[in-house]
């Protein structure tokens, strides 16, 4: 991959995790979600449960069409929905690589405890109360 | 924990889920948040690499803080940033439910696909290109 290869790729992972954090920070998007993970399931059947209008539902399914973490196709009459799992997983590995960071510096910090521990060499009043 | 004591509770985590996903939807905001996984930061510092004004990344550390990813606190006269994981293992949560449920989807399939090739007992043809 070129330079400039690298960079688009970068912009356009950028936008599908705007794309896919923004359609999930709504609790009815997130329900619809929640109900494809059992299942693909019909829109009608999607929107049932919620207590508001089909055409509230269909807004809602658009938006998570359009971020790409659901996706439709049809069964003669009918509009499938189902979960595209990779886009969440992409949302899932910028998660995990920011609790990477924060690890290591957590791990370095009780690093930094245990030497500050040993130079520390308790007398007999510490060892009573200083253990828990 | 009553009923009504467990409701509000569904409803303030969905609001905080809904404030920490929308505030995840913005590459600067997503940056700032990699910046503070490494140290905390003043906010000058946390700044500094960004093309834009002091003002424009005064308004994403506003969102974060609002959605409780970020916190402030004052040293002196420095008003010093720092993470707050809670509010990411929350967001962290929430995935991994989702990845458990339709994991759960993808054994039972699996289960469906072993009974169906148990089922169906492979002629000598199969046999030669039926393996990978």
């Amino acid at each position: 991959m070129t330079e400039i290869e690298a960079r688009k790729e970068a912009v356009s992972r950028a936008a599908r995790l705007d794309a896919v954090f923004a359609a999930l920070a709504d609790p009815t998007r997130r329900a619809i979600i929640e109900r494809l993970t059992r299942s693909e399931a019909r829109v009608t059947e999607v929107a049932e449960p919620f207590h508001m209008s089909l055409n509230a539902v269909s807004k809602h399914i658009r938006v998570l069409e359009a971020s790409g973490v659901i996706e439709r196709h049809r069964k003669g009459r009918e509009h499938i929905l189902s979960l595209n799992t990779r886009s969440l997983d992409e949302v899932d590995g910028w998660i995990e690589r920011m609790r990477c960071h924060w690890e290591e510096r957590l791990d370095a910090m009780e690093g930094l405890l245990r030497e500050l521990k040993r130079d520390h060499k308790p007398g007999p009043k510490d060892r009573k109360h200083g253990s828990r």
